[in-house]
């Protein structure tokens, strides 16, 4: 008889497993089975591991909706036989990929841990056995039988960051990942330390988890710059077809007002267009109203993004685009924290 | 007889010079000339100040190419005139402003200091006046007659930037900025110190002042992300008349593979349009050729951004564009340092 | 009629209100009346506010006991008539003093905020005003009448700290303090944000203040260092009538275990002298037994310091040796938190 | 025939050699040759690796001067026979033994890279491998033929520090070391990058090393703080047969100006005590004569310390203390930089 919790770990691609081809000096994706040869120590865990593979390992540059659904899946059949879920992707979309994810299912009340690796598995510098067990001892936390974690993190270099607020920041760097508008959910060090306050709390609830898989993908990011022209704008805001924009622009969500971008921006607004106002800032969120070059895009309508990423910002349109929300509905369930990916209410 | 120092003080509009409106709650500029007399401390300093303004000053979120034109030009009018200029804009576009006119000035000379505030010089806990003050201080430094300083810069929050490295990365932090592939190139605090080896050295040179005017407007910014549709990287690469490109990828400058990614990337080189390859990651730079998803941009003409910003990006893409270069000459500028906006050369 | 706060500015002396002798090039201090004249900026502060200064201002360096007494007093007789209290004094000294007062005031119920500068209030580039203005802000911060602070801070820098967290930990840059092992109360940027859940709460009492005026001076500190000879500890743990040591010691709380210190220890152990365990490092804490060199340490009857700094473990000694306490429930009172200045459980 | 360079490993003891006494869960030694074995990566660098370890590992808490002769003389020994060497000690007093066995070496042509762990190297969340790896990277580092690194280097958390100038910061990161007053000399990321310019040259000298075994244990630490009684400082000035005192002050070297203080510490310098200013500050430096309360120091010729460590100063003081010089010549030695562990010229 055993109490070990059940990990599943969930390889689908990126530099964790991968290795050099030394003709190209690129770096190619290897069996997964090779990953558990490479890291002993994994047998150590108090837990129980046991490892899916994509058929076929995907470069995070490949990453698409196709590919967040097969997550979804392997996730749903397996809900009821694990505790805890790791997912390894590449780090390069991580933040994207976590993201959706997050917002794909509905009432979750497991862990689900995104990680990755800077550097490779097999090379002697890497970041890849840190990362990997210690995102298999989080999704192995629990008190008394509940999992500490109940909402889909990503952990990267020390740092568990809840999935939806980060950004990868930096190419070289061990500490790839940042989460600049909200603080870590635990810190490893020594010791391994949750910021309980921070951590979303399951609540005791009978509803089943709920399986969102479709996504639509008629979304763009349009991100401002000083000179962007008018035809620039009107080819991007005439997409066919489209859905959504995540309009990224300055400071605390400040746009031109200048009469023709105006315009163009009310035409799509009135065609049905969902355009959501993201910072380009990594830190701070959108006030709109606080400046007339914003005052102009509350009145006609655009969402307020507040402090969410670009990368979740994306995510958040796919998803509830596909709800067939009124307009109204559409932009509260935006503005509000559906999982944690905003903050709501500010007091100063 | 006096040999101070004579410093021209630009003000084009921004935050450091607005007051509210208590009925929209919004912030609105007003003259320039109120701005001297909210800064007394600035008598004290051991310099002439002269300074000029914009007949109506500008919101940073429409900085313009045409604004561009005015700070060039009045630089240009005053340039034998002063030691030193300080231009005042708004801090949401400074970053791109001030790399575009790092660029448009050929073989400088002299200190060009940007800054501005994230609160307005009025308020109570403004960072307005220590932003003016050690700018001016900076614009002043020299050793025997020879400015410190002969490059574009932007100072925030005690740190002097490379202008065209920096990124506005917090809409709400007193430190706004951040130069994440360079080193401030002073820092100030009890003392105020230069990091001299990282400062571009002044040749003695006969060589005069030259002026770039003109930049070309026809560019556009796409930020990939996993589930970017075909119709909309088509659609945008199909923008009429785009000249240039500034393609956001993923970690160190990846795509995806896809081979209608590829066929349509490779169609719009053949039309002309320079596409460079600038990484979404704040941190570290772009190595074509190291995965096998940035090896088919590097063989197909895509240019490397290495480590540059996206602001600089877009403002060299505009300086460039405007020199009717072959492809080989312009591929070769652009990946190389010409204003210390990238690093051209990597030692490991 | 008003409502607004009534604020009592205490100045004790410190750079914030010092000038240039030009003969020696050293600082001096001058009349306090005339920082007021140096900061029309107060006047549009929401508060009433009210100055008292020493009669003469004293150097940080220049802090003892009886200079503490003589704030306790100056806070003890207006302490009805004020809404919150703003000491300033040089910032060389005032994570001792601010840290010392906390002690000395039991059942405090209104804000006292310590602030001072790096450079003098006078100077162009200082950081006088900012910590002056935000200081007195967050004195007069409160919530339906109830102070939001009600304990002893430091503002520095754009950060409230709790005073007996804190450490000056740069002689140079303007952030010139740090509080490792707790974060700040508040964080001042374009908004000034409290961090409720980690700031003391008023508990709705009907207890009077009770103010400690006595301090036990016969203590030392007594840092470790490899290769400490035996004839230098004896001779400090032999200093006539000495009551209490802060022995700074190695990491996690380790020292030596040579026959002869740890013997060295018991003996001044048991003549009655309290020992406490303070780590060198300013991040982390003092976890006796972990290693076998702190074990001897425990078993012996050290007292366990926690994460305390040794500025406020010298000033809990001085507090704690004036209430004559047994050995158990000295070291109880020690190992507990008393107004916040250590972390006494701590779950992993 | 081989061109690989030779590594001398040398293991002293220390936390990543350790495992757990499940006992009294306090942490033991082991055999070193137990560490090789649990890091078989260690046969893939590029090098020869020799390892010898102490005769019995040693905690760092019991590191003294007779360890330190021990690892100097197997550094004497095996000079000519390695190309590189790397020191495994436990992290807490890591910094002051590689800060004396900088002193140690006179024309060092050789890398010494110090490393340790925070956790044991049998932990699964270890920093022990990285850490030991990339010193062993570190000591081969050459360019044709010459060595990258010619000095006393501590190794730790991805970066590489000149070890006279760290201090351990934190007992519970995995980010233990600090700088604070001279940059790392490389940091480790996707790539490990060298900052050549702040890199001790090697000169092209013929002359050899020069050993220096003897130093002088008479030395005191005395940290200041508010309050702090004559008979405190009386007592340990008179401890018998005292040679040196590194005296912990107040911020740029700032002390109580009161007459019995000046008096005493005059006396001590008039029996031939040296006595050396640093200040409690881990950022920044003395400047005597800035401050009143500083400017009676520099005149009865207390030493200035500059910008130098606590841990460098006690190791600097033992080593020139055993030279016999002149009170002149001593001051002059101490405040130069002997080893690049100061800095002694500023320019503002």
């Amino acid at each position: 008889m055993t109490t070990k919790p059940n990990i599943l770990l969930i390889y689908t691609g990126g530099t964790i497993g991968m290795i050099k081809d030394y003709k190209t000096n690129a770096l190619k994706a290897f069996d997964f089975s090779q990953i558990v040869d490479k890291i002993p120590e994994l047998q150590q865990l108090n837990c129980n591991i046991t490892s899916i593979s994509f058929d076929e390992a995907i470069d995070s540059s490949n990453m698409n909706i196709g590919y967040y659904k097969d997550i979804i899946e392997i996730i749903e059949e397996n809900y009821t036989k694990f505790e805890g879920f790791v997912v390894l992707t590449g780090s390069d979309t991580m933040a994207y990929t976590s993201s959706a994810i997050s917002f794909m299912l509905e009432n979750l009340q497991k862990p689900i841990i995104f990680t990755g690796s800077q550097l490779p598995i097999g090379d002697l510098r890497t970041d890849a056995k840190e990362n990997l067990i210690t995102s298999i001892e989080v999704a192995c936390a629990n008190k008394n039988g509940v999992p500490v974690i109940s909402e889909v993190c990503l952990y990267f270099e020390y740092k568990l960051y809840r999935a939806n607020r980060t950004t990868k920041i930096s190419s070289e760097q061990f500490e790839a990942f940042t989460s600049m508008n909200f603080p870590p959910l635990a810190e490893s060090g020594v010791h391994l330390k949750f910021n309980e306050h921070l951590i979303h709390q399951t609540k005791n609830t009978e509803q089943p988890l709920v399986v969102r898989k479709e996504l639509v993908e008629e979304v763009v990011i349009l991100k401002l710059f000083p000179g962007i022209s008018k035809l620039v704008i009107e080819s991007i805001l005439n997409i066919p077809n489209l859905k959504g924009i995540v309009l990224e622009t300055y400071g605390s969500g400040n746009a031109p007002n200048s009469d023709y971008f105006i315009a163009l921006l009310k035409e799509a607004i009135n065609k049905g267009i969902k355009i959501v106002n993201v910072t380009q800032c990594k830190s701070g969120r959108v006030m709109m109203g606080h400046y007339d070059t914003s005052l102009l895009l509350k009145e006609m309508g655009v969402i307020n993004g507040r402090d969410i990423t670009t990368e979740s910002a994306i995510a958040k349109l796919m998803y509830l685009l596909n709800k067939n929300l009124s307009n109204e509905a559409f932009k509260k369930y935006f503005e509000s924290s559906l999982r944690g990916e905003l903050t709501d209410k500010y007091h100063f």
